[in-house]
């Protein structure tokens, strides 16, 4: 079963940024984890990250090719993207929103999500093992 | 490790109630499937249900003095209750949010939830193994 | 055809509470009044109260049971409760959302009803009449 | 006791207009049937229809002269309408709010109702019944 | 003068909940501490609490059989419920609103009080001495 | 100099309607009135009245032809029509918004007009003198 | 193919009113180019114009019996009307809704269509030319 | 009889500021005018303006001890002081309401009024001629 | 313990400005009451009344010199002024607000308090009482 | 007549996306259709899509070196987007907005444009005819 | 060149204030170091403060007859003064709005201006140096 | 100390759009003024510009890794890009919002920024010279 783990933007600055907010691993070492994770329940995990908007759109889209699921982090795209929306409500593979932090324990305008009405489901506040829940949760879809 | 799944308002009827959004899986079988799962992981778990407000504060207050940690799905309360939130506030065990339905995808009042901010984490969507994510999730905590 | 009067929280001080808004009527007068009236039409009427907003929602489960309509006054509950709404939504007989004030000549805040939407009509404004009308309209559905 | 039964714009398509909303009674048949059992009442029923807002409150105006008592579909005025609010305000006898469909499962927009602070009383969501409980609530007022 | 001192839900936890913003005595302590107070003022005092709406609203009907006055601190459902503005509104002795914390420094949501418009009056943010205060306010009305 | 003083709906009822509010001086005799305080100020005043939207904005096309301003009491339509809005906007008279009673003081719904903003003068609360006052303002402009 | 052409309130002033808005034809000549380009394209087109809501109303329903397709203009009831919201989805020809001026680069309350939804299309900001490209709208459904 | 005519902020500046928006007239000018008008209607008029909310409030309450009728332009302050509503509801003599531009034709914050609701009337638009319609208006008082 | 008791606006005219809401009490027996109480509690009071914003915030800046509370009733200001708040907050002696009425019973803009959040605590309410009860609880603080 | 046809984000999947809401073309058979219809009228059309905002602008920058009008479809940066308004706004060729579905049928948040008040005219609802329409519409300017 | 720096409400507690958010500087320190500053840029500086919202309106129109540009910290009245937002537009010379912390990262009801509309330009969140800036700015001019 | 101006959306159409609002500069010799500026000052000046979003967060990633400031002018991403101020706060240097007009004098929605919250400052209104004011700015951080 193959999977993309599609990172939004900022996260390329994982394990800098704000560490008491979003950990200290840092993107390449997270990665390695959730592709060695999924390989130990029969996923076969792909990890992209941009920062810009079109270029996760066109990641979806291309994932509509080959992927049978998406983990998906939109970061900052999450309260502000309806094209991002559009590209996932366009898309067969079911696609699982992430979040590192506890989205609802910060600023008003996090609370708001454009994406989850069009996903197959949501899972934040774990630190990186949001993503590994994430590719629990696509394996029992 | 102890674990209390605390079900809210309604979820008694589960398996009767609307199946096409909350499945199949009577509140019996899911908590008998729980209960295994959880075993499974080394977790023991109790299952408790209500659909009075102040039980389910009780029952978190109680499970300050025996739990290690919490699988809370309060259901319709999530979007009306500050009194539940400051239950959860007041407790030492980590307490996660579950819910069966993507409630994104549901009515605009269903969007908004004041037990979050001072959850652990969330989990939403993934029918009855929402429960099941909650369960490893807490494993990782 | 059995029928289920359910009256929400402090109506049980109905004739002594804001009589100029409620009339004189005690509740134990206005049950016998509609168990009467029903015995007329041929309805098997029941009446229970509560100011517990998780015993109105296992009432309404338990009339799921055994009754063929419910006549239901949520009171205060009518402004606040998701918990409620899901139960009506969640039983198979048809509830009839009554009022004994017009709740559109009060307060803002009384003019929103969580409830309305998934009832199979309302009535409100005609005093304790409005259930007399309720058991009416329960006959024609 | 004479009765105006006033019904608002779009009214006189009854039958044809959606009628799995509003039914497959005609205007016409609704008017006689509401004839006849208000005459079984007691009640001598006189029925009007117009779409425009100038002419109800013509009607409205008009019946402070004739009637006892108004039963009134506002249907879509109901929620845009301050010229017929006052008008009801401004007659002596007292007019019933109805309504066929369930407003309030219906569009956010026809969930707030102009009028009902000024009626009597309101009833929603009986189909043409809705008229009959109205008839009933206006003998019992 | 016999007086109610009614605590709402989570006070039961005083002392070990959010000391730093609740205090760190007990219920138990406070409630020693505010009936030998009463005493010395002439007050005969008794105190309940609950986590339950539906008993809050029960202990307000009661009060109405015995009390002279009421001290009310609703805690979490001071925001949220129209059910126990009308139990205080359906009684005669005089309730003070009381709360232990500055609400208004806290988050928004607690800012809007549903009770206030009902209660005789209100007192916050002065710790477990706005009890004491209550009481003596009680004295003066 | 040639005025229209157009009043709109519910007016008619003026002298029956809520007295205590618009006073008890009937329509016909403050059209007399303001016809006989026209003549000594050197106006030629017409009075018409309508409760139909289209009527007023048909009254105000036709006043543009023979009318050099125009006292205009849009009354309920006030807050609602934009259309009336755009037919002041149309038209070269001026036109003096009236009203009779002060509505700032009365419902939340009737602090808004969308009248105002192309009329070229607003008079409010003075009874039937706002009408008084309205011509004389006209005599100024 | 039988095509209304239908105007809304004020619209007979065009030509006149605020031309550097709606330009300097008069409706007669719009009119009359519109008859003349429908004919070009085969339809047989009927125009008319009310400043009357339920006039407005009485002839989307009369076209309901004769008409094959709709361009409606309704002008400042766009905003306000349920009513006529109602009629445009209580009849079978599609109903193209059109605007002269770009509604969107105008005052706020224009930019809320309460009519758009149940309309075929919208065709706004190309002056008369709207109307035309309605025409040629209603040509391809 | 005696009258308070009450300047607001700004209009000191009268004649300098805007002029194309509050006319060519000095406040001293004006005054003047104001005085001389009053005097042949049989008022005597005294002015006084100010800048400072304070000085507006101690100038009202002073009011109250020898004047029978107050003009305020409370300019703006109108949309913020609940101190000067407040002061106004506090004295006896009736106090009417100017403004000289249309505040309906500004900018949004000036369309809402805190003082309103507790003058007697309200007169705007008609540039320095308000004051003098407020002057006729307090005689007609 | 030297105490400053803060009166804001229209304070000034208390025992003669709608006793029906602020009591009977002119502010010059109120100060002697309070004086006299303060003494008995060993509180040094000195009291002090504006209706001026500037000279209350000059006033608290003041007492950051000389007093060790100050109790405050900023009556109209309450609601609308920043800038008194910034000056509770630049000042190192505890204030506590006061309010004579019960604030939340009346107007919708007098619920909001922007002063709030920076004071001690705030008592409402109890009449001229609610200073009293001020002066007790800054001895507790 | 040198013309941009514009598409937005996910319309690269016209065809296979919800084709019940956009239809069966594909984006190029559509492109197709439009370059030969384009023929017909005399314009040379040219076809471009992007799921990049910042690439839509680019695309707009450089329409106003070469192109005398653009059709464009924001698709979900519709709703969302100043920059791309910016952009608009600030070349020469005139831009008209075109929408496939009828977006006032459809969520709440696709209701608002951010982009229409600087566009020539708006066409929405009429499938892949809208931008025929929109081609249509550029001849007419 | 002759500039005023006008500082608003509060600021004479520079230097004690919450020196974590204002800094350490007092407002004479700060005043000397911007006269001197200021003439080395060859701009005579002359410095005032008040906590009068009517003095600096006062200021700002005496200003208005002697100085060539305004620096204005408008302080807590910055979010609710319609009148100084007036009296700033009455006048000729440019003011620049300055702020001490960056407002943006304080409270709500920071973010909102009254004032900006109207000045020339703003600077925030530079400190003391906010005024520095101001000066070079006002040269800029 | 090197520095980093970076430009938002449009800003590459400088000198050409509107030059009304943005004056007649364009973007290169806009960039080599400031380049020289800085040079005076001691500041290494670097300038990109981008359309993209996403190519703005890269920059301001790159940034983090060379520069000691940067100038930002986020344009049209100013009011919609969660993204971007994600990007702010996770870089190290200190980073100045400036905008060329007063945004606060212009649309509504261009009054809200989501980035101003963590900046270090923000200048706004001077025309070209808010950057200059923007390198002065950081020289003195």
């Amino acid at each position: 079963m193959k999977t993309l783990i599609l990172h939004g933007p900022n996260l390329n600055l994982l394990g800098t940024r704000e560490p008491e907010v979003y950990g200290a691993l840092t993107l390449e070492s997270l990665n390695e984890k959730l592709i060695a994770e999924g390989q130990k329940m029969g996923l076969e995990v792909t990890c992209q990250q941009s920062n810009h908007e079109g270029a996760l759109i066109d990641a979806l889209h291309s994932a509509n090719e080959w992927a049978d699921g998406v983990i998906f982090n939109p970061a900052g795209y999450t309260h502000t993207s309806v094209a991002l929306r559009d590209a996932i409500a366009s898309i067969t593979p079911p696609v699982v929103e992430v979040h590192i932090s506890n989205v609802y324990a910060r600023e008003e305008f996090r609370h708001k999500s454009l994406v989850s009405a069009v996903c197959a489901g949501k899972i934040s506040g774990f630190g990186w093992r949001s993503y590994l829940l994430g590719l629990m949760a696509l394996l029992e879809i």
